[in-house]
Formats: structure tokens, C-alpha cells, sequence
């Protein structure tokens, strides 16, 4: 039995850092683990421009010195040119990031129309930055267990439209998404540690509990499982992004709750000890430091992070901002 | 079009008291609008003798007096023997109610094995006293939104072990439910206002709601369709049952929220709104004041309740305790 892993050191390729106190406060979590992390734009207001990249690179930057890479991204709005994309990159901003508008926290300048933004991905194809899709479709009418599987049809336009963009398909929580995913030669996807552990009977099955709730919805025992599969199956597909989201507690004990799990403190010993539960042990470098880093043409990181076997109990909250699995015991701990 | 509706003095087939102040606090709301209504057992601790139901419903009439009927009933756990079943019923208790172990609110006690229950059901079926079920195979592995599918296997083998016993499938939520209760000759159901209204849409479709969270879990748009279709269908199997269920905010509005809405104080003219935009206002007495007393074998109630077209707004909370569709316009009004 291991009791001690030694894996390169990881990158979150998919983080939520806000912006202010909060972004001083939970920045320094990903930071102790992870070498890199892709900063997600959907900030308020949200960055939309490589000025606004440039000084949110410099906020991180301040909260943490420069042993922490923070992996830049833009917004991409119905506003957004083509020559917002060059300047972007110019700036090393890596990729763009797609809300649909309105579908999860702070999405109100989210797309409306797909189609409309074909100048913008055939710049984005043309420098090699990666688009990134909150991949799920708003439409009224379209069930809320559903959206991930609706949202597959605007995928597969901009794949057939753009071959040669490689597109992440964020925080995938559907068996129909993973399918979609190893079907395209461009496409990969960001898998959460949360969407690991949860199915929607952790958000409503017992009691509410708005610390499990996040977008997308976590769904059926079955997407569960298949993402278990996907995350240690060794596919360079499957990576890990975090989506850690922090939120204070009353943004989320209330009576209409924020969405997203701020799970950066605790998310790397969760993700040793589900892939030890599922004895996939072997496949968690790949999954946290290697595939993400191949994908986006970056190289792998050259240090490396211990975790030894330590139960210890997740503390509820972190100065009122509420921990995913507090209260709950994990049986690795990092340093 | 109507400005007024004149309808027979209804009465509400499923309905949560709670106990002391609570009781006292909530009874009249219901006892202002319905003349009867079925006081369910789960209270903590809960009522599961003729003793418990004589002393409950002292409590009710002491907070509301003599106008108002509570009818009631007993929990049947698995202490429960047939002696229990008919000294309840020569004190005028009307039916028993069968809660799957686990399965919601105060459900500790309830039953683990409904097989070894043959018996009580026998003497039920005997002293003509109604047997409720919350319809939900609380079993581990059976994911939230297929458990009350899944009950329907049990509903099946009671139905066919005892014809003769009459039965009510309460607050159904789903279209495999309505085909089911259509089946079998003796067993009606209670619908719920709220689950005429409501989808997950509207528990975690946009942020997370939990004045929105009940159980049986609100489900499909098409399961609300179909139970939209049955409340205004004229078939007297389906009736109303309100499923009131209050609870203080903190208890709705925290990291482990409970399943119940508060619906009585709004629950008539939420109805008629419902009836009218389903150009069925000629069903609604059928449905709350007729169908129900017929099954249980009462007789209909003789007085009227008029009900005015007049816009208000649903207060947020009464005395602490949330209100269902608080902050929302509703448009018929009573008295």
C-alpha cells in the first residue's frame, strides 16, 4: 500500500481566482499546489481585453510572486474582433473563454450568437489560441439536466466549421459530452473533481445542500461513473481543471444560491484518493500534470509535489468562504 | 371573463401542522380557506396511535376552534399492529400513512419492510380505513428523480394483495405515477399545487432554490405537463392535497436545507391562477372540494368560498416561516 505519491507538480487548467479580498485570499490554495492555472475571465467586470488580461496577471502575480504561473484567458463576447484576439495573444493570453449568455455566474455578456462570431474563430484557429466552452445551452425550454447534451450541436458546427481549433470542452458532467469529446481530433476536455464525487443526489437528493451545487449540474450515478472512467482511463483527452469557484457562505446559504464549489484547497488529496479508490493511482500525473500541458502546447512542469497518507478533516468554511467536502475526511494531505 | 369564482367549500387532502407554536401559527391558515383537512402524522415525535391522534387533534381545533375539521390520521411503522389500526379507527381516524424509511422529513420511524405489514393492511382493508403513501423507494442506488417509479412496484404488489383496500398515491410528481394511480380501481392521488408549477428548473436550474425544494423532488417539464393535464381532467382519482409544509427560513436557507413549501396561505388562489391558465376553471371544484371527499366516502361540504381577480404580492415570509411563491404576483384573491 502507497503511502506516500511523488507526481510532477500539477496545473489547474481551469480556476476561478474573482478579484480583490477574495482574490487574496484563495489564489495562495491553488498556488501551494499547483505550478500553473488557467485564470478564468468571468470576474465583474469580466476581462475582456488584453489590458484587462495584462492586469489580472499582474493581481494574481501580487497575491502569491512569481513562482506561480497564472495561464491568462479573455472573455469572448458578442463584441469581441479579431483583432482583440491578436492583441490578446500578442500579450500571451492563451485562450478564449465561451459563456452562453446567462448560463452560469457572471455570465450577462455571454454569447447570443455562435454563428456570429465566425471571424473571431477563424483568428483564434489562425493564432493558435484555444477556445474554452462552458458547454451548455441556455435556451429556455432546454431542462436543465439537458443542456450539457443540447449544447453538443453548437460543438460540433465550430469543429466542423474549424478544424484545426483546439477547443476545451470545460467541466464536462455527462456521459453524452465525453462520447462527443473522443470523437473530435482538436477537441479535449477539463474534468472537475467535484463532478468526480457528486451526482445530483448530493445536491437535492437528502437535503439541499447548496455546497455540492454547481454548473453544470452534477447528474446521474451513470455520467458519474463514466467520468471516473474518462479522468483514469490515461486518455490525454480527459485533463483536470479544477473549476474551484469560492463563494461566501451566504451567497450560498440563501434563498437563491450561487453556483460552484471552491474546491482548491482540497482538491488535489480528493483527486489521489478518488483515483486510489478507483486503484488508478498510476494515472494521476498524467491526469493532473501532463495531458492539459501537452494540450495546450506548454511545457510539463519540471518539479514535483508529495502527498502522504494523513487522514484529516475538511474545515467548513475558510474565513467565510465555504469549503467543498468540509466536515468530511480526506486521507491524503500535500507538504 | 370571470371576476369572481363561487366555488363549494374545499378541502385539502395532505397537509403539515407541526406542532405548538408552529401549529398555532399555521392552522389558521388553512382553516381560513378549507373546510377539512388531513393531518399528517410525521410531527416529531410522530402520532402513531388512537391516544396520539384524540390528543393531536385537540391541539388543532384549540388553535383554530370548531368550524374547521381536521381529519386524522396515524403513522403505520413497522411497530404498528392491527389492534393499533382499529382502535384508531373507532376514534374517527381516517387513514394510516406509510412513509418508506428515510425517505423525507420526520421519517425515521417509517417503514423498512412493507411485506411484514400484510397483516395491518388486512385489518385496513377491513375497518375501510385509507392507506397514504409517500410514494418513494428510499433505497440506496436509487437515484432521486427514478425513486417514485421505483415505489410503484411496491404500490403494484399491495394493490393486487389487497383490492379492496383503498388507497392514495400522495403528491404524485411524475407521469409514470398519474399512469399507475389511472390503473388500478381503488387507489386515487393527491396532487400538490406546487408540483403543478414547479420543474427542478426551479430548484436548480438558474441559482439554487431551496423555497422551490420538496419531495417528492419537483421533476420533468413533461412530468408537470401530464400532472397539469390530471389535476384539470374532471377524472376524479386526482384530487388535491397541498403538501403544506412549513419551515423556519433558517431551516430552508442553510448548508442542509429541508424538502417541504408552505403553500396554504396562498395555496386556493394559486390554484384558481393555475385552473385559469389552463382554461379550466369549471375543474377546480371537482378538484379540491368534490373528488377527494367522495374517496374518502365523506360527505361534500355544503357552504362556498368565493374567490376575487385582484393582483397582491406573496410576503417573502410570515413570522419566519418562508412563504411558497414569496415575492410573486398573484392574481385571485380570497374574501
Amino acid at each position: 500500500m502507497n503511502t506516500t505519491i511523488a507526481i510532477r507538480k500539477p496545473d489547474d487548467f481551469h480556476c476561478h481566482f474573482r478579484t480583490g479580498q477574495m482574490l487574496q485570499r484563495v489564489v495562495p490554495f491553488t498556488a501551494a499546489v499547483f505550478a500553473r492555472a488557467i485564470a478564468m475571465p468571468n470576474t465583474k467586470p469580466s476581462k475582456q481585453t488584453r489590458q484587462d488580461a495584462i492586469a489580472y496577471r499582474g493581481e494574481i502575480l501580487d497575491a502569491v510572486g512569481n513562482d506561480f504561473q497564472p495561464l491568462m484567458t479573455i472573455e469572448v463576447t458578442d463584441r469581441t474582433t479579431p483583432k482583440m484576439i491578436k492583441d490578446a495573444v500578442d500579450a500571451n493570453v492563451i485562450a478564449g473563454k465561451f459563456y452562453p449568455q446567462g448560463v452560469t455566474t457572471n455570465s450577462q455578456n455571454g454569447v447570443s450568437d455562435f454563428d456570429a462570431l465566425n471571424p473571431v474563430f477563424a483568428e483564434m484557429e489562425r493564432c493558435r489560441m484555444r477556445a474554452l466552452f462552458h458547454g451548455e445551452d441556455p435556451s429556455p425550454g432546454v431542462f436543465c439536466l439537458d443542456r450539457e447534451r443540447s449544447f453538443l450541436k453548437t460543438l460540433r458546427k465550430i469543429v466542423e466549421t474549424f478544424p484545426e481549433l483546439k477547443i476545451v470542452l470545460e467541466h464536462v458532467s455527462t456521459d453524452n459530452a465525453l462520447f462527443a469529446v473522443s470523437t473530435y481530433d482538436n477537441v479535449a476536455a477539463t474534468i472537475t473533481a467535484h463532478h468526480l464525487l457528486l451526482t445530483l443526489d448530493d445536491v437535492v437528493g437528502g437535503l439541499i445542500s447548496p455546497h455540492n451545487f454547481c454548473k453544470p449540474l452534477a447528474k446521474r450515478p451513470e455520467d458519474r461513473d463514466a467520468l471516473l472512467k474518462a479522468a483514469t482511463s490515461g486518455n490525454p483527452k480527459f485533463f483536470f481543471g479544477s473549476d474551484s469557484a469560492p463563494h461566501s457562505r451566504g451567497t450560498k446559504e440563501c434563498a437563491h444560491g450561487c453556483a460552484g464549489c471552491f474546491t482548491a484547497p482540497v482538491v488535489l488529496p480528493l483527486l489521489a484518493q478518488i483515483f486510489e479508490e478507483c486503484d488508478a493511482l498510476d494515472k494521476l500525473q498524467g491526469f493532473v500534470s501532463e495531458f492539459g500541458a501537452d494540450f495546450y502546447g506548454l511545457p510539463r512542469n519540471t518539479g514535483t509535489i508529495t502527498l502522504f497518507k494523513e487522514d484529516w478533516v475538511v474545515p467548513e468554511e475558510y474565513e467565510g468562504t465555504a469549503l467543498f467536502w468540509g466536515g468530511k475526511t480526506l486521507h491524503w494531505k500535500t507538504i
